[in-house]
């Protein structure tokens, strides 16, 4: 059988092989929201970046520029770390580089991966039936904050989690304690999240609408996956 | 307010600043469990060591020697890692030099705090108490599973943070997460580690016995503290 695993935060990475397997990098506020809302709506790849050096390099050359840090747009870039800024039609087309507090680092660190796919609840039946669907183990990376595993990750991982039950092995207790805390607040999460520090956090920045929209699940069918540097949408039907 | 957080693996230490902190090591299964067991039934002082070199160098000098790798008692050694080898009269009064695969590697990680103190369900109400009374920040570390947390220690970290509640401010998602899962499995703690992987780790090394007695809460009313490089029995009286 298949083998999943979780790692609640990048710091953890070291003690999982990620030889062979598909990574599904999580960074739900706001991240990897952002990269599905990006794609579903035109944009046609994003270079995920650790250093705001390097996206200020690649707006030099003509590129969209996105930069988050602690929450807030950083100074000089085009855009911030908000999924409504990819609705925008000037975005269509265009090529985005982006760096955010936690989730392109999380990508950066995942690079030993066979295949780098892009989980959010936007896009969660399609990630679930896409792990389904291939031959190969799976580990749900969640970017955290700032080394510490936090809850609207973990959420989404323990989402994921429970689609794959039963067809996949779980090697440590990580996925458990996920779709535990998945099943405790599914029913809400918006209201779930409220408990959130860092959802708090966010709260005292005024993104509600934004985090509102990053709990809705399945509003795009959108697979992003990393192909050499960019990030770009995948063709793939689910099998009935 | 005083401050509390969760570090669910010793992997993520770096990312908590243990400074001015009271630090509470939490292997349930077994090493904090055994050290509980151990200075509330007469051994004298236990002396917590990362290596199987640094044990054995110790037995060599007169002391008991417990080291356990694995889940398994270390090769020349004169105890393992269960709790009842230390309802033996032959401990009374000894000092222990004990090592296992991830509980003392943890003690020795938190040298920078302020000061160690060891929990376990077994004194679960001394240690609150004892955090209650203080008026210092606390850091909950569980040791968790060669760098990956594990639900036992999360669960107790759990509890603990259940009974600080409202005492104390959560720095992150991490104690509440921890809460969660508590309250999941708190009415049957053993059916609930039943789906733990490294529980079905254990059962294979057959020691269900250790491990239901391990889940026990408030069996003995003793607080380990580490002072210089013993774990002693702090003298605590509990003001109402």
């Amino acid at each position: 059988m298949k083998k999943l695993d979780v790692c609640l935060s990048p710091e953890l990475l070291g003690t999982y092989n990620l030889e062979g397997r598909i990574v599904v990098v999580i960074d739900i506020l706001r991240a990897t929201s952002c990269m599905t809302t990006a794609l579903a709506n035109g944009v046609e790849k994003i270079i995920p970046v650790a250093t705001l050096e390097e996206c200020r390099l690649l707006q030099q050359q003509g590129n969209l520029a996105a930069a988050e840090r602690d929450g807030i747009k950083a100074e000089g870039f085009d855009i911030g770390n908000s999924p409504f800024s990819y609705m925008e039609p000037e975005v269509k087309g265009r090529t985005v580089a982006m760096t955010t507090t936690n989730g392109t680092l999380a990508i950066t660190m995942s690079r030993a991966a066979d295949e780098i796919v892009i989980g959010s609840f936007l896009n969660l039946s399609t990630v679930a039936d896409y792990l389904l669907q291939q031959d190969k183990d799976v580990l749900l990376l969640c970017s955290g904050w700032k080394g510490k595993p936090n809850l609207e990750d973990t959420l989404f991982a323990g989402a994921v989690a429970e689609r794959l039950q039963g067809q996949f092995t779980e090697e440590s207790d990580n996925p458990m304690m996920a779709r535990t805390l998945y099943a405790a607040g599914k029913s809400d999460l918006l209201a779930y999240l409220d408990t959130a520090t860092h959802v708090q956090r966010l709260h005292r920045l005024n993104i509600r609408k934004d985090i509102e929209f990053c709990l809705k699940s399945d509003v795009y069918n959108v697979l992003p996956v990393l192909k050499g540097d960019f990030l770009v949408k995948m063709e793939f039907q689910v099998v009935e």
